[in-house]
Order: C-alpha cells, then sequence, then structure tokens
C-alpha cells in the first residue's frame, strides 16, 4: 500500500469543510483519498450508531431495516462520516486492521489482522461505504462493508477474545459513562441513575462496585425489564419507573427511594431530550449531575440549574477516560445480569 | 392588590404550554394573569440581556435600536419571556418590588419599594411588557416599562447602594462564573481565561484573588483593548489575540504563555459557538474546563474531547453558586480595573 505524506496529528488533513476546523467540527471529510503515513486503515465490519442517533433516524425513515440503511448511506456519502446531522452524534466502529501507516505511533499495539474497536467518536471518523449488509433495529448497529482511517490521537482497542465481539462493542461504546462513574462516587451515598438501558446498567454496576453494599444505588426508567433484573441482581437497591421529561415526577419518586432525602450524584443516561431538569431537581446541595446522554442540552442544564437555584456540579459527559476501556469490559465480566441484558438488547 | 392561590412552588403555575414542563423549559408562560400569593410582583425598569442572545438579535435584525425593541416585544409578546428562540437564553432585569403575595417566602428579605435586581433567567420569569424605552447597543441592555412575576426558588438580590444600578446589574448577569471559578482554581497553578468580556475579566478577577501571585491568569480574545489594561492591572500575566474557533491557533498560543505547559482549568466566557475545542485542547490531563458561554454544544465538546483522548472534567455554567452575588459585587468593587472596563462598555 502506498502513503502519502502531510498527515497531520489532529487528522486536519482529513477536513473538507470548514477549513482549519478539527474532523469533528468538519461538515465534511476527505473519506476519497487513500492512507497517509500517520494513519491506520481499518476494513470496517460493524457501526454501533449512537443511541440518541439511531433514535432519530427510526424516528425520521420509520421502524424499516431498507430505509435505515439508506440514511445512513446517505449521511455518509455527504459528510464521509457517520455524523447524524440532527443529533450531532456518532457512535464508534468494528474492524480489522487492513494496513498501518508507518509513521503511525497508536496509542495501543496492533499489527495487520487484528481485530479492533474504535473509541473515538464516528463524528471525527472518515468512513468509505461500500455497502450497507444489516440493519440491528433493536442494537442500533448495522453491519457494513467500508474503509476508515485514523490517526494516532484517536483510542482504540484490541478486541477482547473472551466475549462475543457485538457484545462488547455495545459495552465499549459508552466506555467514558462508567469510568467516569467510578471517580464521581467517590465519597458519596446516594447515587441515582437515569435511564436503565445499556450504559445506565453499567453506570449502575460501576457505581455499586465502587460504593459497595452500603451505598444507595436507584434506578429510573419509562420501563421495569432491565430494572427488575438489575434490583434482583442487588446492583441498584430501588426504582421506580416514569417519564424523565417530568422533572417534578422524577423528584418526588426518586425522593420516595431515598427516605426523602436528595442524592450525592445524578447520572442522567436517558437517550431523549427535555431529561436535564429530571436530573437536576433529585440531586443534593453541591451534588454532582453528569449527564451522559447525547440529547443534553447545554442551555437548558445551565438556565434550568439556575432557575430553581440549585448549587450543583453539571458535567458533560466526556467520552474519554483513561483506562475506560478495561474498566468497561471488566463490569461486563463480573455482573454477568448486565451481560445478560445487553445480550438480550443485541439478540431482540 | 388582590392575589390568587393555587401558586405552585416550582411556578407551574406559570406554565401554559407544554403542560408540567417547568417554566424554563415552557414554550410560552402566562405573563396575564394577575399575581398568586406565594410570588413577588416586580415594575421592571431594565433587562440585562444575555450576550449571545444580544449578540444573535443585533445579527438577525442589525445594529438598530429600533429594530432590537421591535424583535425584543415580539419575543416577549409570543413567549410570556425575553428567551430567545435562537439561543435559548434569557438575562435578568432590574427593577423594584410593587408587591409580595402573603405566601412569598423569599431567599432574602425585601420590601416593597426596594430596587431588586433577579439573579434567576429570563427564559423562566414570566414577563409583562408595556413599552422598550431604550436600547443600549453596546451594552446588552434595555429599558423597559413592564411587570414580571417571581415564586420563591428564584434568586434575587437588593441593589448594593454604593455603585450605579446598571454597572450592578451587568456584573450580577454573571455572578455565577465567578463564584464556580474561584472553586475550580484550588491548587490550579495556570489558568486560561478565554474570551476578556465582562464575564472573562471578573473571572479572571477571580483567578487572581483566590490564586494571589504566584498563579499564572493568561487570557485570551480577539480584541486586545481590555486584555492590555487586565495585563496592565497584573490581573493576567500573560496574553494573545485570536480567533477562538480555530482550536490549533489557540493550543500554540496558549502554549506560549505557558513555556510549553498546557493549563489546570481553562474558562471558557467567548460569546460565540464552536469555541469549545480551543477549551479543550490547551487543558492538561485531568485538568477542568469551564463552559460559561451560552453558545456552548453540549455534544460538539463531549464528542471533541473524546476525539482528541483527552481526560479532562467539563463543566456546565451554572448560573447559581451560593454567595455569588455578593462575591461578584466585592471583586467589581477590589479590582478598579474591572469596574472601569465594564462601566467603559456601558456608556459605548
Amino acid at each position: 500500500m502506498d502513503f502519502r505524506s502531510g498527515g497531520h496529528v489532529y487528522g486536519l488533513h482529513r477536513v473538507i469543510e470548514p477549513e482549519g476546523s478539527l474532523p469533528q467540527a468538519a461538515q465534511r471529510l476527505d473519506n476519497e483519498t487513500g492512507a497517509y503515513d500517520n494513519e491506520i486503515v481499518i476494513d470496517v465490519h460493524t457501526l454501533n450508531v449512537d443511541s440518541a442517533s439511531f433514535h432519530q433516524i427510526v424516528g425520521e425513515v420509520g421502524r424499516d431495516e431498507v430505509a435505515v440503511a439508506q440514511r445512513i448511506r446517505s449521511i455518509v456519502a455527504e459528510r464521509g462520516k457517520m455524523q447524524n446531522p440532527v443529533t450531532g452524534s456518532g457512535g464508534m466502529l468494528l474492524g480489522e486492521v487492513r494496513a498501518l501507516g508507518p509513521n503511525y505511533e497508536g496509542p495501543v499495539e496492533v499489527n495487520v489482522g487484528d481485530k479492533i474497536a474504535t473509541l473515538v467518536s464516528l463524528t471525527l471518523t472518515p468512513l468509505d461505504l461500500d455497502s450497507v449488509d444489516k440493519v440491528y433495529l433493536d442494537a442500533d448497529q448495522v453491519d457494513v462493508t467500508g474503509t476508515a482511517y485514523l490517526w494516532p490521537s484517536s483510542p482504540l482497542v484490541r478486541m477482547p477474545d473472551d466475549m462475543p465481539e457485538r457484545l462488547a462493542l455495545s459495552a465499549l461504546d459508552v466506555c467514558g459513562a462508567p469510568a467516569q462513574t467510578k471517580r464521581l462516587v467517590e465519597g458519596a451515598e446516594r447515587v441515582l441513575v437515569l435511564g436503565m438501558g445499556k450504559s445506565g446498567m453499567i453506570c449502575a454496576a460501576a457505581a455499586r462496585d465502587a460504593m459497595g453494599d452500603a451505598g444507595l444505588v436507584c434506578g429510573f426508567d419509562l420501563r421495569d425489564d432491565n430494572l427488575v433484573a438489575m434490583k434482583e441482581a442487588g446492583i441498584v437497591d430501588d426504582y421506580r419507573c416514569g417519564n424523565a421529561k417530568n422533572p417534578v415526577e422524577v423528584l418526588e419518586l426518586a425522593q420516595e427511594m431515598a427516605s426523602g432525602e436528595l442524592f450525592d450524584v445524578v447520572i442522567n443516561t436517558c437517550n431523549v431530550s427535555d431529561t436535564e431538569m429530571a436530573a437536576i431537581l433529585p440531586c443534593k446541595d453541591r451534588g454532582k449531575v453528569y449527564f451522559f446522554n447525547m440529547a443534553t442540552s447545554f442551555a437548558k442544564a445551565a438556565l434550568g440549574c439556575e432557575g430553581v437555584g440549585k448549587d450543583v456540579d453539571l458535567l458533560i459527559g466526556n467520552g474519554y477516560a483513561h483506562g475506560h476501556a478495561q474498566m468497561t469490559l471488566d463490569l461486563v465480566r463480573k455482573f454477568d445480569v448486565v451481560r445478560e441484558r445487553i445480550e438480550a438488547l443485541l439478540e431482540a
């Protein structure tokens, strides 16, 4: 394989417009030029689309595999990357190392032929799709044939050999959240997790793992299926069901679970908009609210919190944290129920 | 004055649509019904419009006092509150207490006739405008005749008598930022403030006040007017000028000021969009990035940070913090240059 020179450390060489922006902010990336010498080239097998993005696409085109596939192809054709123009979010991918540029010095040692997953968002990954081969409507995943390129500042991980690829990929997609949950719950007595889908379950497991049996871990979701299983397994102590778009109701139900008290840490993993206040109201004075929900509005969180006069720290869910991939895989290995429920989502 | 019963602690009684939402999230508030018995009624004299909002309105209708006044009247007529439909942000107001409901138990003691400022956003303040009387294009302020209503969870402050009202109001509008800056810089050696307008100057002063002379406080802005004055006064040690929409350039200039190092804390007070990465790139590993910029995109910050593999804490600028009003007024009293530069903006 021939490699071009001139690749930039932050991938600026792949930006078509606007000029000078970083790849994530770009309207359009160059997905046609062959590999640069500081890049890794990946044969892409599966895209794990961000939940908010997938949800939006299904809402737009309907629950139809062919229509979802077409929409994904059109987004990638237009932007050179799988970045949902409405939600702004991406996801991650699974593939196999096709080639390594001579100047690629990546974060982990990989060789040609290794199965890898990218831990960097699809919003900044130059992607060239030949075809979308299968859509998994309940797993937010699509199997594809295509090529992706990445530079050294982009985290990736060699796939573990003790669990199915699809399971590992699905868990790794949200691995920033449990790593930060572990830090946030240090010293906390009460933690509330809003949304008990994949990231909610892994965050609850991270909280339980860090806090031990003494900590109160509570869950909230529209549906109770995962919550029942999480309570039976002892990961959450209690839960309630309701609509997180109704913050006053969430506050009342949360206080029921905490004997009338508020929570030290609230983690919002809902994948819908207008749930900012549902996370803020149940948080105690000087507590921490962690938003790992791509549908979060910055302004709604900032102004809404001021509007109810609450002095709490509001944290944006950074998708990267040191050791996040390993920690997430370890949680899936340790808590059988989390593994089983994620597998159930994948098989649905 | 007659008062109605049935007022809700979080102001739900003023929400017209969508039903059940909190006032900030509401599309439209009831600004026509008279006072409830848990409300304070305010004769409104001045609106201090959020900088991003004012900037957007001027961009839309042009630098024309009559057109800006008309746009503000139309927004308030449509929504029952001064919430910019594009930026989602509001501002605050200055006025005089007209009446106190018998069940109003507010955060500070006020009496009828007191001059007060609201410390809660205009995005959730029911506002009925009779007229817009004067527009101050360079101060983001308008003098008006109108009525506002607030319930007890909404912070407000009695105006200080040792400084002009317009100055106090302008400073109080951003008082969440310096209070949180003071907490964030604890233990920090190097702080970078992006944007050196009103909130940037007060944040830099808060950082200097908390860190003393040993700390390195650096500034960055498109223009150098405030930066020169802040450096002469010893509040910032060094500064650079440039466009914060170009993150790689900001990184290079920031490193120049810190002898090639990165910053423990970066505070983004720019009032324009696409400046998330300019704050993230100069921040050191495990440092803190504080966004006090209403044009911040949640998704761009979260995904952009992941995209460059940086493990930093990303904080949403909460507009409320305990003691924020007093602390901000004290900074304006202590640092003459900050007072002078804010007054210069108001007189322009």
